[in-house]
């Protein structure tokens, strides 16, 4: 059973974890580095970029992952490590070597995640050192630290915590990731990091979080840009206090709990991308297939058009229905029904096909709102899909015509 | 021989054309309805939007350019009739008609095109009362009117004539478009009007117009979103004055002054992208394949971090490696070089996959141009492709957040 979700960085049993400025950032106060440890970890999986410009971090994690179960995540903001050629390469391993050395681990059980400009060499005096420093600020509660670290463009730490109760025992499952701008992903997205202390086989894990990043981490765009770095890994302690996963039923609920953490992050990505003012969520349903329908659904929170008049409050529907149009979906537009709904009401535009009148004034209002749900009825099926987005702002290209200066 | 290039909407020998204010916009002042004419037609081509959400025009031109030559263009803007359901089907096939009485031929010789807001039904009344007004005011130096009928928030007039000398004789090749927001052409793109006086076989056109298209009008991209009204036409008059094209050595002639005006249409809409202060030209070299070229340099153009970042002149070329990375194009990150170059001078930013160190202020001084060239060698074969596009800026947010106030 699900007992409760907060939107907080809660600590895990069995794991402890550290955030600290090392340097790579250069205001003082801005944390830069963080360490996850879990010292007798059981189980590790990861989803990855499929982008061919792989950042070094990304590769070597990957590598690691396929050698050992991971006891610790290395992550670092402000420097990507990505376009960096072999020098990249040799700073990433050597990040995990020394990390391995000073928690008396072996060098292929450290993961490496970095996050923050392409093309420039990781400043590997200040990493180093920053290592040393960190390993010996490891806590229970230092998630926290460590969430404030991952940060780059981001406006607010990405936290979700979840408490499952399983005959009488009580797991608990914490993910914290960042993201906010290059937010387009395929297969894995951005950073994220899930926790849990319950027991799950290393290979049922792997396979949860393939498909749950489907569902969750996939299934948002802030700009059409899929990063070099993106990495999402989750870890379990297999705490003894916290309940087993046995039966076909526990499984249930633990993949309920952690594709709720998974979906939860994603639309704290979605809602903190780069300017944004309202998270969008368009569902797609009645389609002859979910691949049909996550096309249309994804194309419709990507697209620049549909994202500016959102911005503008605009119920410009017909981009919407453009851009279901070329996502490569499958479906008649004569029978397509369209509506979008807030907290402030909701307003029907489309039905079978034709436009529906509705009064400009309710519909100012209806998106004046900052969460907004766009609903498609293809009428084709019976399969559906979810995506979420943002609103495209002034600030959004603020922010990325100056982010090198 | 291709004698000159003038960036006017010359009058092409065969041809008549007009543009009147009909009321489909509000201001009295804005031209909305174009229409071209060509009695004794000789061939006509067709590349349309590969967007399922057809608009109805799209669909209806289509049908005639497979039944007959045609003879007459009526092209409005201010309505794209899209999203309209039956009643904007029959509203397409009423103005066909209407226009045919008018001008004395058959109803499927002649082609419809509509651009501007979507999911809105036609205002008929001003439409046909419309048609009756403009057949009375073609001339053959109305393609100057007709060219100015077709704009929606396009800045400028887009219009390109190319004079040809074949065997003693002179033909022309005049193409007007217009295009400025919702611009990621998949098959054709926007609007465009390619007219010629010299004689091409009927198949030879269509044929050329699709190998043309796909290297011209599909190569740009202003946001990402590919309309739901995209079709360029072509039509040549077979004047008697004119050149025949009869040997290869005449086909080449007419390829590359065809190919040259539908490429420089299209730049002229890249360059007008909206809120756009920026051309960015992207040369893709030594690829394994064509399409591995095109698929890299759309990408490029198409990031919104890329444009993002030329706008504020930042020299943020990792997201360019990225935008690479990710676009399905097949090459090794490796062996990549990078370089931009503007009328300012040249930079070189990646040399076989690693960052080269770079003067800032020099960067700066490059990209405060306003044609920007990004070219990328894969050092992988001997194929290429280039792609035009646009910066991405505040105004662009504020044309499209605001767009149907």
């Amino acid at each position: 059973m699900i007992k409760k979700l907060e939107y907080k960085p809660l600590p895990v049993e069995g794991f402890k974890a550290a955030g600290i400025h090392s340097g790579i950032k250069a205001k003082p106060d801005m944390l830069d580095l963080a360490l996850i440890y879990c010292e007798n970890a059981a189980a590790g999986a990861g989803v990855f970029t499929q982008n061919i410009t792989k950042a070094a971090p990304v590769s070597i994690t990957e590598e690691h992952l396929s050698q050992a179960v991971p006891k610790a995540i290395l992550i670092n903001s402000g420097n990507a490590n990505a376009c960096t050629g072999t020098q990249g390469m040799a700073d990433a391993i050597a990040s995990a070597k020394v990390t391995a050395e000073t928690l008396g681990i072996e060098a292929n059980e450290v993961l490496i995640a970095s996050t923050g400009i392409i093309g420039v060499p990781m400043p590997m005096d200040v990493v180093l050192s920053g290592i040393q420093s960190i390993s010996s600020k490891l806590s229970e509660d230092g998630i926290g630290k460590a969430s404030t670290a991952i940060m780059t463009t981001d406006t607010f730490e990405k936290a979700v915590s979840i408490e499952v109760e399983l005959g009488g025992k009580k797991g608990r499952i914490t993910g914290i990731s960042k993201g906010s701008g290059m937010i387009h992903p395929n297969m894995a997205t951005m950073l994220g990091f899930v926790m849990t202390d319950m027991a799950v086989d290393d290979a049922y894990l792997k396979a949860l979080l393939k498909k749950v990043a489907a569902k969750s981490f996939n299934m948002i765009s802030v700009d059409g840009d899929t990063s070099t770095n993106d990495m999402v890994l989750a870890l379990s302690s297999a705490s003894e206090n916290a309940p087993s996963i046995e039966s076909d039923a526990d499984k249930a609920v633990f993949d309920e709990a952690f594709s709720t953490v998974c979906i939860e992050l994603a639309k704290l990505i979605a809602k903190d991308g780069e300017g944004a003012t309202k998270l969008l969520e368009c569902c797609v349903s009645s389609a002859s297939t979910e691949t049909d329908a996550a096309l249309a659904a994804k194309s419709v929170i990507s697209s620049s058009l549909v994202k500016s008049a959102f911005f503008g409050s605009d119920a410009n529907w017909g981009r919407i229905i453009c851009a279901m149009g070329y996502s490569g979906s499958s479906f008649t537009p004569e029978k397509v029904d369209l509506k979008m709904v807030s907290k402030n009401g909701e307003i029907e535009l489309m039905k079978a096909g034709a436009p529906v009148p509705f009064d400009e004034d309710h519909a100012l209002k209806v998106l004046s709102a900052d969460t907004i749900q766009i609903l498609a009825e293809l009428n084709e099926g019976d399969c559906s899909a979810t995506a979420w987005g943002c609103d495209l702002t002034y600030e959004y290209v603020k922010i990325n015509g100056e982010y090198r200066s």
